[in-house]
């Protein structure tokens, strides 16, 4: 069979763009209204996409006067959306460092059958000293530390998951039994941060456990990619760095002994859709007018652990020794990476990285017309640098749209992107196979 | 106005009975497919009850040969039947020792949010030895422990949700202000169990916080609900002490300041219903024929903290001395007392006592007619005993439909209940006032 193209949607305020939330095009409804998330996400399951996601910050970003940030919590917003949607994966974000595994695993377990089997798990350690502070208020974990607790994390939830035997229950009405006890087993986890019993308290969901999905950008975020996710969410402003992090991924991957098909790479990708170039380079230049430079700077101080930007000018061009060191700050190294390497390549002025972050935080932006953006997405894929990718659409929901209306055909007619969904789960939509549980046989 | 009944749908298995998953007219859906649960909601919503609710426990029940009791986890749960509904309230329960408070006070925003405030939190402390070694191993907390956690716990939860004030979000798209940070504030809460800064990350909800839902019954948790509750679930064999507690716990309300009627007191009401008493009489001995005395004597056991009643003989009348102190064992007090009341009053054999127990695990049962039925309600209503029930249907949904096609329309008829929801939020069916922030004003 010919290699798929896979597309996620990530749904994130009334765009990705920082200021799409004042733009014109952006829906009319609240950022805590269902039927916002609802009408995203018919759009998507219309357009075929194999997936939504939410992402999640466990704590309230500083900029709210500025910036359109808050939005429903992941698991019950999706929750909502499984009725509302009959095909599309539905991923949310949970945090290995601040939720208790046998909560987590239980509600993921119970979206996952709520959803027919639709469900994935973006698996964050929560690097933000912000939210430290909602959790006990300890200083936040060391880098290696989250990821050692995330290591021990998920042999717990992957155990409690695997509790259940596929044919356990047996609801036999006539006979009296009800499920079989020899068919569902303790885990008795007792290591160094988590000490869990089990079973987990219900059946196993459909597909087994929650489709794993991961953005971890720093070697070991990467050997934990390579490890457990399934798909892999991640961040490049150029291609020779994506293909750089796909052929590293799937070579650690291998190093795990999994399969290449079984670790998909989606790079982030926010297209400014417009019927000419002028047109696209329009839509960008009134999201850019829409912005802030003082949001921008608050928002680069918290990708950098709090740095202080405030006495840089706007208008001088950037050097490396303007930043800190980010192996020494609390932040996501995907990111600080991508903005380093950037300052590094083409010295732009702190107005002009600002403006490029407020696209899609340092994901690739591109402003085209569909033709482009299809010969982007296709030239990615075929050429190591993608197994599809995770569309960021800078309005929501009129890039969504235009993508759906315009790009997708494209690939459809081209053979890289189905006419109709195959499958019924995100497994399935993703080309994954069904893990077995360990205690069956 | 007169003084209006409320009624609660407590969706449990495929019914309260024991043996009621095995019954023909109980639901031939999975206990893991939302559809159960959307098609029982949905009924329940056509029979005007005021909210649905679903229990919760955090560990596995030892019995699950012989018995149906696994269910989805009750805050995705329903978020989902939230889509599928649009008036009737929503309650979920959950724990406040096994749950970080920033999760759970988000999660229950967002369900407020998404339901149209629809919410109500069972606020529990979770007393289970078995769901200790879930979470963390360690030995559960005592009696005291539990509750004086739990008052911090509602400390900081109730900070977190008046954190925002109703009008914070302005969403002024054209001057670039999305909320007033003026508007926002942290909570900064340490105290002896948590550390918790804020603020909450999502906007205030419909209900400003959750309705708040408490079974309590030892003097610690009543103490707890005439603090906190806004409706009691309770369980009661008799009137007289269902009646005791009615006026024990609107004087501790009281006494906490707290008017009468925003403290509803729900007993649980599992009724059998026949078109005569004999036809109720029938099914309830199907029912009891349907049950395995080895499955009552475990969760016997489990009622009270694990003690072994194996040694007993099914046939020989009981006594107190049969059973522990229920001061001495790990337990939900409001049933091992009702039970032990019982034996004392009546001094059941162990299979009498275990039928007894099958029919609605220590809550009121009653087989009769519609009328009866109705007289009942009407009665306790009326005599200060009941602000309204929880209603317990012991075969799930033939029982429910035979309470909203038979009891419902002998209550509107009496004037005692309503023919068409007045209200949109919980707070409104249940007739309480919406909290203003803390931060306000």
């Amino acid at each position: 069979m010919a290699r798929e193209l896979h597309l996620n949607l990530f749904i994130h305020a009334r765009g990705h763009h920082e200021a799409a939330w004042r733009h014109p095009a952006a829906s009319p409804l609240a950022l805590t209204d269902i039927a916002y998330y609802r009408d995203v996400a018919q759009r998507a399951e219309a357009g075929l996409f194999d997936s939504i996601f939410l992402a999640d910050q466990l704590a309230l970003a500083e900029d709210l006067d500025h910036a359109a940030r808050n939005w429903l919590e992941p698991i019950t917003a999706l929750a909502a959306l499984a009725g509302a949607t009959s095909r599309i994966g539905l991923i949310a974000t949970a945090s290995t460092t601040y939720t208790e595994p046998y909560n987590l695993a239980r509600q993921f377990a119970s979206l996952d059958h709520i959803s027919g089997g639709r469900v994935g798990w973006n698996i964050v350690t929560s690097w933000m000293a912000t939210a430290a502070r909602n959790f006990g208020g300890a200083p936040p974990l060391t880098h290696a530390e989250r990821y050692d607790r995330g290591e021990e994390f998920m042999q717990v939830v992957t155990g409690l998951w695997d509790s259940w035997a596929a044919d356990a229950v047996l609801d036999d009405r006539a006979g009296g039994h009800y499920a079989s006890p020899r068919r569902v087993r303790s885990i008795d986890h007792a290591g160094a941060h988590y000490r869990v019993a089990g079973p987990l308290n219900l059946p196993r969901g459909p597909q087994g456990r929650p489709v794993f999905v991961q953005a971890g950008s720093s070697d070991t975020g990467r050997r934990f990619a390579a490890r457990h996710a399934e798909a892999v969410f991640t961040a490049h402003m150029e291609k020779s760095t994506a293909q750089e992090f796909y052929a590293d991924l799937k070579v650690l991957a291998a190093a795990e002994g999994r399969a290449a098909d079984q670790i998909l790479i989606l790079p982030g990708l926010s297209p400014v859709i417009g019927g000419t170039e002028a047109e696209a380079q329009r839509i960008w230049r009134e999201l850019n007018a829409l912005t802030d430079p003082e949001v921008g700077r608050i928002r680069l101080s918290n990708r950098f652990g709090g740095f202080d930007f405030s006495h840089l000018p706007l208008d001088r061009p950037l050097t490396v020794e303007d930043f800190p060191d980010p192996s020494e700050v609390q932040a996501a190294r995907s990111r600080t990476e991508v903005i380093i390497g950037l300052v590094r390549r083409e010295q732009p002025t702190l107005r002009a990285l600002l403006q490029s972050l407020a696209g899609a935080r340092g994901h690739f932006t591109m402003a085209g017309t569909p033709e482009q953006i299809a010969d982007l997405i296709e030239d990615w894929f075929s050429t190591g640098a993608a197994d599809g990718f995770n569309i960021m659409p800078p309005i929501l929901p009129a890039m969504l749209d235009a993508f759906t209306a315009e790009v997708i055909p494209l690939l459809q007619r081209r053979g890289r992107f189905r006419r109709a969904y195959a499958g019924k789960t995100l497994r399935e939509h993703y080309g994954l196979t069904l893990p077995p549980s360990r205690y069956e046989g």
